[in-house]
């Protein structure tokens, strides 16, 4: 196949490294910053610098963008591209953005599959861009009324560049999960770091103030977007959150070992039979 | 020297197999459960069982018990315990139980210096133990009075086996700072997998689910006795984060980008300067 990954940053970067690692498929790299594009072409990361022209020969085009950048893209470009090629996204939320891009598949005649890779770094970019990051990770596919044969392109794809698994999904459970999966931990990460504690950690911390604190190292101007396109969920996480904290709080505040024992102690059941 | 390890849990257990792995002190292991020290004995991480009997010919003798019961283990056996030995505990929290054990000391005669090895996993007991558990963590130090003699005994058998740093510290600060680096991560580990969404979290999450849940395992009667003993600094930890996130909420239910991106740039700006 040919496969056009617009946008160069570590997931679009990692997505052309790891179908050049592990796949035949002849890649055509898309991004605004040229300077990437050539660093990529000297990796081998991408075969072909590309441009919208060269949307109407690609099979699969994957948008590694912003979800308001992916939607701007297609507006812009939709014309170009070939007729029943898949094309899919790669944003963290999808109620807010795959209906649009729906509707634009519609408008121009590709197939649209949104979908969503669970890895990522606390680093951006495409220097942090690696072949092996969706190594086991989960794939997530929100088909949006797509046929077989999209869906069928992408999970085969996916699992030939090593993604551990596919989770199949709709924009509403795909949001409501991630708000709490990832969303909340970054919001927590965030919030855990402006301590005035914080600045002085060294030599009193350990794993767990580096496995909290780790994604406070957040890129602010993706994750506000992000958060803002799914607000409802994330709000009912956060509200959640705030209720399970202040009940351990509460029993803190009240000197009532019992009633902590057996919040914490629900906690570890939770944790234990999940297993991971 | 003689050393002897009170406690053949993940702690103490580690204690011994990282003397026995990096030096050639002589170590004494005591236990409640005499099946552990035969196994401990069996795999060399002790060269003998001992006893309260044992307590008189050990130089130093590490405490690595649940914080109150390493004050009642010293009430019952501290006239067993060699003058001039070095007595440490090895506990989360200090400013209520370092004064109690300096005054132990004072009367059977040792010198006691407060310290506590940051290192653990989210697994506990001596099958958890691990003779490189401490390998770069920080050993800090709470002298609580102790003549510089003692300090360095600990100091440099900290080094011998493998510590990355020395933290000298007291009780207060050394509390204040735990609050916010080691208790308040578990207490929001467990607030987080408290949420209905967590048993579904497969498929959909990755690294950030991972790293905030992972100290859910936790050991509830432990835990739960280390946060009531440090209820004052804990406290405030949980209400400076109660309002930190708070504003990040009441951001996102405002709709207002701009300054949800100036707390997470805020956020992001001080882990940077971290660097870790």
């Amino acid at each position: 196949m040919i496969i056009a990954v617009v946008g160069m940053g570590i997931i679009g970067g990692s997505f052309c490294k790891a179908i050049k690692k592990n796949t035949d498929h002849y890649v055509i790299g898309l991004n605004r910053t040229k300077s990437t594009l050539e660093k990529a072409l000297a990796d081998g990361a991408i075969d072909k610098i590309g441009d919208r022209n060269s949307l109407s020969k690609a099979d699969v085009i994957i948008l590694a963008l912003y979800p308001q950048a992916a939607i701007d893209f297609i507006e812009k470009n939709g014309s170009y591209i070939k007729k029943d090629a898949v094309v899919t996204d790669s944003a963290g939320i999808k109620s807010e953005i795959c209906p649009k891009l729906v509707k634009l598949s519609e408008k121009f005649g590709f197939e649209f599959v949104g979908s969503h890779p669970m890895a990522g770094k606390e680093i951006n970019g495409y220097e942090a861009s690696d072949a092996d990051l969706f190594n086991g990770a989960s794939y997530i596919i929100v088909p949006c009324g797509a046929d077989d044969r999209a869906v069928k392109t992408l999970s085969d794809l996916a699992i030939e560049i090593k993604f551990g698994m596919i989770k199949i999904s709709n924009p509403e459970e795909h949001d409501r999960m991630i708000a709490f999966t990832s969303q909340l931990p970054h919001i927590l990460a965030c919030a855990y770091v402006m301590s005035p504690c914080c600045i002085n950690h060294k030599g009193f911390s350990a794993g767990s103030y580096r496995d909290v604190s780790r994604v406070a190292n957040i890129n602010a101007e993706l994750w506000s977007e992000l958060f803002l396109e799914n607000r409802e969920p994330l709000i009912g996480e956060l509200e959640t959150l705030r209720d399970n904290i202040l009940a351990i709080t509460d029993a803190v505040k009240a000197n009532d070992k019992e009633r902590i024992e057996e919040l914490l102690e629900k906690a570890h059941k939770t944790k234990e039979a999940l297993g991971e």
